[in-house]
């Protein structure tokens, strides 16, 4: 049974668009939020760390979202995250939001690792893998 | 055979992040400005006008992106529209970005037609048709 | 001696540009979702609730902001909210962004209200303007 | 009499809010995106250029913006480019912002000139200062 890491957003007007709704453009930024949000409360540190002080890059290869309802500023937005995959130099999250208990959008994103500095591909490092595997949902 | 939509796009400093390319999350923005600027040109308008005067929404039920290299400032991108699944009530966009001659960036992307004054789905209106099937990859 | 509001904000890898530290472009937002955390932790809501519930609008005319230091991933961004002057008709709010204990950037943002339907100025309604006081630095 | 370099916008549906007009938060970006245009058109690169292949960075200090007018999508947004004050280490470039001939925004952006690597003020290199004192207005 995974551990599911769940981070909330809070959604404001500056997010919405003229049809009183989150712009379709807004939710992958706030997938990737997510993503970073429980690299940093799983794996050390987001990117941005991940990058400058472990030379450890992860650039995405895929996104897909499924939108199944419209997001509003009047609930909070729970996004979960889990692994749905995991390959020797890959890992596939799985992003699901939330709000007031209904299903907004759920999508999955691919990143590989790489040396950063290189920008070549790497083995995901052991301490790393360990952590994606108690994430990883069957 | 199709007629190929492009629209240009300057990348800047501002859309790149500490790995001095593209920031992953702005490139579903650039595809969005790149279907927006479609309907522009070709339906009379993008998804402001269609809303606002025509009372047709547009809502997106999913996107899909493969990343297949950076996008830089150090060229401009090129991004290509077309349609690539057509349905009764729903449209799916491909748009692929270049940059140099390189393909950066391939996607689909999928749309329904609303009345958007009650947010449910509607055909496909005629005049809107024509034009996406003259835009039509087989 | 009045009320300091602060809301904080998570800073991150998409934040930043190839400089490593926070684009430009991104403080000012930063600034506004601040202002607009305030008004919903003390207004009874913020813009979206403003406008589409109550029909007041709070449209900006003016923003300075003087950039003392650069924000960067490695703290988190603490954002003080307090009321710098209080018109009849309009407010202006003063934003410090700091990190780690050390001031970042520091602004002033004024709002003027309006009956949102009609785009016209009004005075700032009693409650609002009892709130608004109460966090009026001298 | 100066020259005024003039930078075109195409302003979407994703940049307005549910008041359908631009959100505040995107017209400071449109102003950095006038101003980098600029210095891609008349200083042989805009930011990504001076600071990765000249090691010439320009970080902002200040930024002022006054709002005349709403903008929205139904006309193109013609910002205007000029230099309003011109230092030893700095200048700051006035930004005006026309939809439909009226004004819509109208800001001065302060940057100071560094030693990119090294995080140090430096004097304005000289042929810049000669690209710059030709757009500066009286």
């Amino acid at each position: 049974m995974a551990e599911r890491f769940t981070h909330e957003i809070t959604v404001t007007w500056g997010d919405c668009d003229p049809a009183q709704i989150v712009y379709t453009g807004r939710i992958p930024n706030f997938c990737l939020d997510a993503i970073n949000a429980f690299c940093d409360a799983h794996l050390g540190g987001g990117w941005f760390f991940q990058e400058l002080d472990h030379n450890i890059g992860m650039p995405f290869v895929n996104m897909t979202i499924d939108f199944r309802a419209p997001v509003t500023p009047r609930h909070r937005l729970v996004c979960s995250v889990a692994v749905e995959k995991l390959g020797s130099k890959s890992v596939t999250f799985r992003v699901e939001g939330h709000q007031d208990g209904g299903l907004c959008f759920e999508g999955s994103f691919t990143e590989v690792f790489t040396i950063a500095d290189q920008f070549k591909s790497r083995e995901i490092p052991a301490d790393i893998r360990t952590v994606l595997e108690k994430h990883r949902i069957k």
